[in-house]
């Protein structure tokens, strides 16, 4: 469709946790034509129609606080059932070297915030300028953060700046990093629930900065299964009484939501949803557990008790058995190509429709994961329509580093 | 909205069946003020937008060929857990008045199908007289048929015709019933997988009568749950690599199905849905297995293996626990409701728009609950704009003798 | 066996709750015909083998501190189907009998313990002077107790009655009534997981008396399946490495159970039988959660992760719907007639073979449901062996009396 | 406790199937320390306490019709997911010398029973020789046979000789590997439902040669759970209504029992178990299916309905989530052990002890598993008190060539 394709960027906060590693796993497993793109979402014929960039032409890097190596965590991924140990051998190499992508994240008291985010910026503008992307994205997936109080200066704009110029670092880690990313120009995709974009005085920024940001918490499993299973009892006038849910995980997420700050963040994306969908408040417990022998996987039970026509009492379970980062991966990828695009066919704000990615979609109380399939395939007929936006190699390219600018 | 609100009448072919006895309990129960419509789709304010005959309004009558009464059967099940006793034994002078609006069935060898017909109609249009109703819609809610044989006479309306006035009796029961009351001008619903107006001959008749049908074979359990979870793996790119299916039941559906001939028309209509929503064919077993002690319940268990990226192999499965005749009666005085609307709004021939409660949903291909969700409210906004077409006291009411009388 | 049946007593405390309403209606149900014995152990051959007093004998009678009545809690839970709403009405008259010889129990700062204990005893013996019964078991089927702290005076009987003559009220309520049923001559069944007998000041005046007790938290559910599960791990040599416990559940029991303080001692009972079976601790959460919708009926999904040869990962999961009261009422009549004749046998204390009715099983550390029925079949021969017991008139039935007054 | 460990051979047929390459990789990665002894019952305590020759101590070999090899089966298993991929690779050159050990199995047809069997006893005679092997153990794990009818050659020994010197075939081929076992002087386990040694001439043959013998179907996956909890209804007087079980499986065993006449022994072998525990009949549909996809994996449901006090009716579930051929490996060592002792300390015919292995034990009634457990133990303890039985040198291996001379 255009005289070249567009490369892009993704960026990852926490890049050596397990989405991040199955995420470069995958782009160089794509590449080199080791794996099918089952789970991308945007190779299914009606989102494709968008004009997206290829997803072999990825290049990922990122920040991380963390120890360790992608070669080293492909390899544990893989010992535990999340990829072919034969693939993480195959890519070796070139997982070394998208680990040499890798810079250090920022930790608390290290530095003032305004100096962090200009080291995050500098460190996304090099990425940009060394690999001659044409788009960066940068995507949070590194541990939930607790919920954040609303402070002043995390309410607007202006008083954030004011607070970064006295020296203060009033941000989430989260927000920070995108904070940093639209001054570089770069979209942003929230996949964990901490605050991040959302957070009032960045999602400022991305609207000044003409950026679009997408979010938050990806909705891979139990909440997946809910947005498709709760329309089905509104829309067959069947009474949800209770609706209880159980989830089983291991591994560093399963560690993290161990703590009960962390998990509050979790269980608000979580239970919104399908109170939106039914209509009313809903009964049952709703149960994070880590179970650390489960490693990568999550096991999750639900019971939902409703009732049919003249008061009878019935009943559905389910057991979802999956793996979270698998289910992740490629969702991320996805979304890298679909907020790139969305920055080139000139969208900023909160992108409402990709809604059908998150447990709390930004700009859209609507949860029903059809409504929300048919809200994206909507938009992607609609920048299709418009051209596909690929970059003729000046105009949008150029444009962000001024629209980010704005508010500066 | 209207001058008067228009009487229609349910006339189900099993009258003294497990659902037709709960659906008229139900109309009872409605009327009486004795239990909330739970169950009722059209009581959801974008399908009751429409402008449909009150739920209160329905008067049941019915073919039957079996004994019993129906407060008899409403007492077993009420024992059985399908409603409340104390419900039953309410409403037990009511449901005997019911009961005597009961005619005998047609019983193969008894009489000729010509006679039959006529006979058939005859009833139909005394109880159309008797009540004053304004439209009488047949309801199919007898045991399934083994699948028809489609020999000439069954594929052409002509042929049908003079077969039967050579005294034959081609025609499945299910099929007799639908031709019946299309000569009496009525809508047929068709709920169980029995060919009944879908056989081309008596569709033809349909047609040339400008009548509405909807058919077939309700979907109220297992099949239904596919249809909101199918579409959650198609739009998410995961690949499904294996659908097993397994249906325990007791009751008179059960036993029925019991028979190999019987349940294949059964797994034909559970079956389509599936691969039309994935576009690829599924591997794995569908089980209906009878057991007895279970009685009017029904315990559905499915195992779903597929494949994400990187080929990850997780699993989803589900138990459904569920009433059929609870959930079955509800969605039949919803097609009654719709049906007669259609009517009086003038359409004719298999109502895709009414795929929403069917395994096979005549005249079209769409088994996406969610899909089909929205083109039952289309169609309901449709039918809003084009006003509440509620009978005059002339014009459509007589119109269907007419019309039915194309063919005779 | 014996010149005559001997006439055994049922005294409840919490005679008015689902599971000592059930019981008595079971009583009613079975001596008028209506029902047959199903749940009850002690009708299986080789534990009637024992030569037990006739279930068909039974009398109840109870303490309560709430208000309503047998027939209305029968209708209650017969509407929650715990037993079919036939049974409730035609045992009406009955029920209202039984609620006739139901006498207030004692709440907290009414009346000091030593009149309160005096009061219950005299209780006690007016039941069995009036109704002619040769024993009264007192059994606590109250609301579950938050553990006790262990103070001087609960340890060491002394001690205790020297609190009790200064007007002292040291006693947790289950252990009140189980010191003035020791009093009473009384053996006692501690159905619920509170410290009644098994205090050790208790426990020690039933030793001076002479009597037997059994306890504590009948094995209903969960737990009942755990122990049945867990030998099976251990004598494959498959390595469990989780098991998560989830139980729903309403009534009251889930009322009470909501109380986090209340809920530890259910949750100590139940955890402990697993790791003594398996033979290590267990990683796994274990939830108790509070789901009004689910009225007398309770939902356990567990989740076992094992590792077999070679490493080799595999999980077994369960659901379990169980209706406590009906699981719990025929186990308490069975430990009625099991420690009234283990009374009339001459046993003491705590009585380790009845342990495979509880979670906690007072006076071993045996969980094994395989072997805990061995040890029962095995006591119940050597009762068979030892002579029946039954009552000669005189003797055992005078002797309690004497008995008990030991430390009076 | 013996001067020196007995040194043991397994000779599978079938040796080349998923179980017996993963018994082998199993017996070489324990010797080689690479794995713990997880699965194996004879190193729990008080089995091992009856004296067993060595776990690290056994030399596998075998025949096979298939083509392939050991190290190319280890791969395929470990891509499976039965046993970590590391571990068929650290292990490649002991594979391919124990596939060197395997000798081409007969093929119907190509022989004359009488030469396939001298062939048989020929390479088990070389097997024990080259290796200095105090005993060999014949292990059944080949594909599934249909039930055998019984002829009058196949029901005594001595019209079974006859038929065989005059030429003729009558033997299944897994009666024909047991009879030549016998002849050749090693106790045979039946680890499949094909008849083997359990035909009555074969088992004649076992009895005149004073050999021991074990069967048959290993109770692995679902069939191990009924066994488990079916004795907890019934001690608990709960009364099974319906049992519905389901298993879906892939791999070369799903495929055997594709054909209804395989499926037939296998569904014989596990549906007798429960009535027998229970004592009555048991409704409900048992299906085996091939489902490709899910390889070497099995997936259990089992539905259980049952009926408590008042007739209250109540559900169990389970899903069992296994991995045949690893459940089954740890237990045909175990057979090899146990039966090698009981060899050595003189037992003969059917060993009834070694029922707790197997869904259709030979020799006994008895299913329950905590039974089978008791009775295995008590056995093992009457071992031990016999003293190990150790071989020294001489005696008891030549023993049984003169024994199972006794027929020839």
């Amino acid at each position: 469709m255009s005289p070249r394709t567009p490369r892009i960027g993704a960026w990852f906060i926490g890049a050596r946790g397990s989405v991040a590693t199955t995420a470069t796993v995958g782009t160089l497993a794509l590449r080199a034509g080791l794996a099918p793109s089952d789970g991308c979402v945007t190779e299914l014929p009606p989102v494709a129609a968008a004009g997206l960039p290829a997803l072999t032409g990825i290049v990922t890097g990122g920040h991380e606080i963390g120890e360790g190596s992608l070669p080293k965590r492909a390899e544990e991924l893989a010992a535990g059932g999340v990829f072919p140990v034969a693939l993480a051998r195959a890519l070796c190499a070139e997982l070394a070297e998208a680990d040499a992508r890798i810079r250090p994240g920022t930790a608390p008291g290290g530095e003032t915030q305004r100096a962090a985010a200009r080291r995050i910026q500098d460190d996304l503008t090099a990425f940009r300028d060394r690999h001659g992307l044409d788009e960066v994205v940068v995507v949070d997936v590194s541990s939930t953060e607790p919920p954040a109080a609303e402070t002043p200066e995390l309410t607007s704009l202006d008083r954030l700046e004011e607070a970064l110029d006295r020296g203060e670092s009033p941000l989430p880690a989260s927000s920070l990093y995108a904070y940093a990313a639209f001054r570089a120009g770069c979209p942003v995709v929230a996949f964990t629930p901490s605050p991040g974009p959302a957070l009032p005085a960045v999602a400022e920024l991305a609207r000044r900065a003409g950026l679009p940001w997408a979010g938050s918490d990806g909705k891979t499993g139990e909440t997946l299964l809910k947005s498709a299973l709760a329309p089905m009892f509104a829309h067959r006038a069947l009474a949800v009484r209770s609706w209880a849910s159980v989830n089983l995980l291991g591994g560093g997420d399963g560690r993290t939501l161990a703590d009960p700050a962390a998990a509050e963040s979790k269980l608000r994306t979580k239970g919104q949803g399908l109170e939106t969908i039914l209509g009313h408040p809903v009964d049952g417990p709703m149960h994070i557990d880590y179970v650390a022998d489960l490693g990568d996987w999550k096991t999750a039970w639900d019971h939902v008790s409703f009732e049919g026509f003249l008061g009878t009492r019935m009943s559905l379970q389910f057991t979802w058995n999956g793996c979270d980062s698998a289910l992740a991966a490629p969702l991320v990828l996805d979304l890298v190509r679909l907020t790139a695009r969305a920055k080139q066919a000139g969208r900023s704000g909160p992108q409402a429709p990709l809604g059908f990615f998150f447990k709390n979609p930004a700009g859209t109380e609507q949860h029903d994961l059809g409504e929300q399939w048919r809200a994206l395939v909507d938009w992607c007929a609609e920048l299709a329509a418009e051209g596909t936006g690929a970059p003729d190699g000046s105009g949008d390219g150029q444009g962000h580093g001024d629209g980010t600018g704005a508010g500066a």
